[in-house]
């Protein structure tokens, strides 16, 4: 792993795959086949993709039972203690809305109303991540969304991953559909005959998942596209050089695109994760993509002192950082930018991942700066209201006719005027 | 205006206008030239487009201070007013982060962070938004935003309006730009010599704008993409037809392509608002663009009775509601989905717009299914902050390890158990 002298400028952006014309040309296509042929598009996509020809899409309760007899059940009970601890984490997230009184008899209020409905992509592939459906489902669930429904690619066999079914199963969710891709976002976007439309869909997919979710941006709300993953540590003489190295590398596993970096006061810490670095590597079972990980996108950087250092954590805006130092809760107090932290030796990056409660779904590639992980409020909306009662109309009307007009609104003006003209009732 | 029976499906999405490929592909020439050429650049296409040379971008502090002069005091007492209820109604959306004690010492929080820098685009042409000035400029200010700047086209004689000046004056904003178009938005997303880069960029435009504003995000955030206003109106027998009246004409002579609707029990009303909009019509001076609106987009629904008639309201979601019917507030619960509701006869809808102390940058074309107004939420973000102790370490450890192998990540696994490994610090 290189290291370098820390410089005032450093960052961890990085110029991301877009999708190409011809990617983006299919995804359209099969957006629109959907949405004008429903479930015969989605029949026809699953097999000419997935390889499976379905007659019934939603996962039958029966095979949700089944999933969790399979289930070991000490995983499940670990899943459910998780479900516990990001619910536990969440709940202080809800929040009411507010009428405030105004002078004769009027007010104004905010008031909050969760979604309707929203739908959790969970991707296929060779691994399932029941994490992600408690990390997507659970918020929504805090804010009172009605209806959560989740859909994913089946795989060869038909079936979506037991992880996957008892995840949801813990949650309460029985509304499941083995559809995947491009297709999956058109379904949720616009409905089809078995498959009602959402307002929200969340979740990560590949690149097809990606481009259509920016697509149906706009018709419904999507969640981030989240970036590859990313973990910044700060840390001083105190840390542990072995625990630091493991630290990096588990972000480094996850993607060749995925960012490490170490962010020291000590060069002799740097020294030694470097080695510990190229030690752990070669016993880790993704080894490839984390060596490449580390070569492209891992940096060592020798900061003079904390404070140039916590500058350059700022300037990161890290999806993820740990804080190792010897007054690690006070250095953090001085991070702006950063979409989770964790404080201490003990809190190494995967008891967000997995466990704490706090949420993993975070932001990418610098949006820290602006952005925030998913969270409760993702999930509601906000109206305001307005009550005016005559006398509050008498005083004001005037201004706010004036304020229209200045504004070249004379229909504005007229509107507000109009009370007064007003000659009889019905 | 049309008089049709309500059905159960009606609906006021427009298709709008995204913009051609052309408009697109100088948005993304202009978008690179200042993003490589600064202020080079901003002096280009203001003197190509807005026909303006500029030495100083920069508003001086006299011209700032000559608007107020040159300004109407009385105006400049309704302004003052307006952002005294805007910040009343903000304040109250400010909140503070949490932290959630765990077993063994451990703790969980959300800290809420301001965003360190916003700009704010007011667009240019015939008249002067001194509200959109307030709407965008408080929420920001109430979230606490260390720096808030205004970027909008100077008219030919190289200057803002008075208004805009004024309205900035106001809030205590002094930094501002004579920029616009495009140009101005690549600058906020980017950064010139002159003008330091924002992390969000609030605000309406033209199309260039829109477009710039689409291609920058994600660079840094945006806020919607405002489409067309639209107004439906819940009424029972109890309105009067040349206040309803009125008020949709308010909405449509915003824009040919606004909408405006009425959804009424009453027969004789909406025959009576019909026969009204018609001779307001004749006497309003934007009679042009409000005749399109209410020919293309405006329509008067009678429904059986009111539980009809607010499902129809919800499946609309508009941006304005108004509600004027007996049990104004009682019906107003049962709506789900609006941008901002009005209730009763006196909360004529333009009081929002200037005046009450919500925010008038709401969700158009029935995204207020998902979406929000503009609010103080939109100007802070969150990080999530973990402390494990090492005692809450050592019992969920292999719980953690037990999950992460579940989803094939060892390198997660190891570096929760790497802390037992560890053997001896710095």
């Amino acid at each position: 792993m290189k290291i370098t002298n820390l410089t005032d400028t450093i960052s961890l952006k990085r110029q991301l795959e877009g999708g190409n014309e011809e990617q983006l040309k299919t995804v359209r296509q099969v957006l629109q086949d959907v949405r004008q042929n429903g479930d015969e598009a989605l029949r026809k996509y699953s097999e000419m993709w997935d390889g499976i020809r379905l007659d019934d899409f939603r996962v039958a309760p029966d095979e949700i039972e089944q999933a969790v007899l399979n289930f070991d059940p000490q995983l499940k009970q670990d899943l459910e203690e998780a479900a516990a601890n990001i619910r536990y984490y969440h709940e202080a997230q809800k929040r009411d809305g507010y009428k405030l009184p105004l002078d004769n008899g009027s007010w104004l209020a905010q008031r909050i109303v969760p979604l309707d409905a929203v739908g959790l992509y969970v991707p296929g592939g060779l691994a399932a991540y029941p994490s992600s459906v408690l990390m997507n489902v659970i918020p929504a669930q805090v804010a009172g969304v009605g209806r959560i429904i989740i859909t994913s690619p089946a795989g060869k066999d038909g079936k979506l991953p037991d992880a996957v079914l008892v995840a949801a199963s813990i949650l309460g969710i029985n509304e499941i559909y083995k559809v995947g891709g491009a297709q999956a976002i058109a379904a949720l976007a616009y409905g089809t005959e078995t498959i009602a439309s959402v307002d929200k869909i969340t979740g990560p997919g590949n690149i097809f998942v990606a481009l259509a979710k920016r697509e149906v941006f706009g018709e419904v709300a999507i969640d981030m596209i989240a970036g590859p993953s990313e973990i910044a540590v700060l840390a001083d003489d105190t840390a542990y050089a072995d625990e630091i190295a493991a630290d990096l590398l588990s972000q480094a596993e996850h993607d060749a695109l995925a960012c490490a970096v170490l962010i020291t006061t000590s060069e002799k810490l740097a020294q030694d994760v470097a080695v510990e670095v190229e030690k752990q590597l070669k016993e880790l079972p993704k080894e490839t993509i984390a060596r490449k990980s580390i070569e492209n996108f891992g940096r060592i950087y020798i900061a003079e002192n904390m404070e140039q250092a916590i500058r350059a954590v700022n300037s990161l805006a890290p999806e993820h950082l740990e804080i190792v130092t010897a007054n690690a809760e006070e250095d953090s107090l001085k991070i702006r930018h950063a979409g989770a932290i964790f404080i201490g030796r003990y809190s190494s990056e995967p008891v967000g991942d997995y466990f704490a409660g706090t949420n993993h779904v975070l932001p990418t590639n610098s949006t820290a700066r602006f952005a925030s992980g998913l969270n409760v409020d993702d999930f509601i909306k906000r109206s305001s209201v307005v009550y005016y009662s005559e006398k509050t109309w008498q005083e004001n009307a005037p201004k706010i006719a004036r304020l229209a007009r200045m504004e070249g609104l004379e229909g504005h003006a007229r509107a507000v005027e109009s009370r007064g003209w007003a000659k009889g009732g019905y």
